[in-house]
């Protein structure tokens, strides 16, 4: 691909983009631009170095307090063994019901859903930067496992896969591993974006990803990392600094049609983009997130399953709750040069691995 | 007011909440409820004792560092000093242009707007809480000074007012302050809740929030404080632990049409509050915003300004970047209990000061 200057031409001061799947506008605060190395060392808590914490749950040992083993396997060894448990302190529950009831003008339900943690490793410290990618594609194959086991649910119709790691992320626990939660009610959130997608498709007659993944290759200034399946850039209009995109080239709505071939890529690309973050900013705290279509949305041509990794490294205040909008230092082309270490693919190069 | 059972007859397990206003679903995890004790001192970095910080740039002396001042006045002591700059590192900049440039697939602009800084005492400690209800009163009186100035700005399509207090809440500096920042665009959150109100009119015939008004003091419940002009509650289905909405109870979309009484009642809504959250639950960072509606939506009868404000008690995960549904561990009827000191007053008591 192509390598252009860093940065797009200039505007007068500061500027502005908007995002068209997510119909948001990012600020862009140039005159605040802080340096990469400024927004470094953004985490709680110190990492352990330890592989094993009596009193961690989620370590060998402690099997007769876990809930029932919903999934369990590996390669033969123990240090390639992935768990997945139900939450012992679930936010939703399989025993609730979808009947909506009135309670004056508003409206309420029980809490029904599936609640779920990945235990992706025996070791306390064995974090995905660490490990081999072949530990890394079974914990891909695990979602998927569940994924397709928890979305054929038929009261199921959204299935969220994400990981929090770190305090300012969220996670409670250092333990490595992730959750998977199924939800009975499409949120708004999702359906705006699939309204946008569906928007763009009715307008340009395509999915406004496949578009932008063409559209990221050509331009060449926001990629990062590109493997036979998937490329990982820093979208055009990324609410924050450093949110990566890791997203399939093949055009497929849902996580749940995920290919063999795609999950060991998939591993790859993760490993690549989680071991960058952590040598390049300091080993922040961070969010990744699948999103996937809500359930019937499945076989549509203008959706298109992703993979969003935020690392932790600003604070939404005031003006992003009541606008929706973002403020963010840094520009994408600036952070994509930042987390590029190796020498620029060249163009055509992106069918293989850069790692 | 009614003060009924703190909690609705439970659910079956955990329970989610649908918002009408935003369009958000929220859980009410149960399960994994935390006593509001739990929740306590969620902050960052020490409060300061000192009035005077010679290193902060709006303590009294650094005038000369200072952008020009937009406004200035107080009640003839300078305890009573409030003064408006434009921000040093400002966000937007009103020498921008709002044409749309393309860019590729995607679209950007310059960055338009106005981004001002209220310094809201000369003393470095006075925060809020330690005010008069006066001193308060003329901080309400500034927002409505430059609010009515900024949307009075033709190309100036929204003015945000807004408050971080603490690192947490995305605050630099502790010297007590507030910002303010008009926009040339109308961003995506803000039109879906204009969308969600006018579709309740359109269906119902009525302002969803002078509903929300009436159903919450019925229901007597989630009310922590009213007086004269305003209610200030926990909303139905609260995002978050100790959500408060400063509701006023008169019919206006947009807060430049405040009146002189309502100046008053709400810095003496947003006095309590504030006292009631820094003293129960141990000074937590916090952010606040005036929800107020964009311009030429300023006349309309289902826009209802409001003063939200959310204590930092909690951190936004994988789950709520993916789906956009909160999980509150605390039910909005507890939380309205545990900040609910006073006697509790007699239906028909809210037109009377609670402090």
């Amino acid at each position: 691909m192509k390598r252009a200057a860093s940065t797009p031409p200039p505007m007068h001061g500061n500027e502005m983009r908007y995002n068209p799947a997510t119909g948001r506008w990012v600020i862009y605060a140039l005159s605040r631009r802080q340096r990469p190395r400024e927004l470094i060392g953004s985490r709680e808590g110190a990492r352990t170095e330890l592989a094993y914490d009596e009193l961690c749950p989620f370590c060998p040992g402690h099997e007769q307090d876990l809930p029932p083993i919903l999934l369990e396997y590996g390669r033969g060894d123990s240090h390639r063994q992935i768990r997945v448990v139900r939450n012992k302190y679930p936010a939703l529950t399989p025993e609730g019901d979808l009947k909506r009831v009135c309670q004056g003008m508003y409206m309420r339900m029980e809490g029904y859903g599936h609640h779920e943690v990945l235990i992706e490793s025996p070791e306390h410290n064995r974090q995905i930067p660490v490990m081999t990618p072949e530990e890394v594609e079974l914990i891909i194959e695990a979602y998927h496992r569940r994924y397709l086991k928890l979305i054929g649910v038929q009261k199921n119709l959204l299935v969220v896969i994400f990981r929090n790691y770190g305090r300012r992320a969220g996670a409670s626990l250092m333990h490595p591993h992730s959750q998977i939660i199924s939800t009975g009610v499409v949120p708004g959130h999702v359906r705006e974006m699939e309204y946008r997608a569906q928007g763009y498709f009715d307008q340009w007659g395509s999915c406004m990803y496949c578009d932008m993944l063409a559209e990221e290759l050509s331009a060449g200034v926001r990629i990062i990392h590109a493997n036979r399946s998937f490329v990982s850039f820093i979208p055009y209009a990324a609410a924050q600094p450093f949110e990566i995109w890791i997203m399939p080239r093949e055009h497929k709505a849902h996580f749940g049609d995920i290919s063999a071939e795609e999950k060991t890529d998939l591993a790859s690309s993760l490993h690549a983009m989680l071991r960058r973050i952590q040598e390049r900013l300091n080993d922040p705290d961070y969010n990744y997130v699948i999103h996937s279509s809500a359930k019937y949305r499945s076989d549509e041509p203008q959706a298109h399953w992703f993979l969003q990794i935020g690392p932790k490294l600003t604070t939404r205040a005031g003006f992003e709750i009541g606008s929706g909008m973002s403020i963010n230092t840094s520009l994408p082309e600036d952070d994509a040069a930042f987390l590029m270490p190796d020498p620029l693919p060249e163009k055509g190069a992106g069918n293989a691995s850069q790692e």
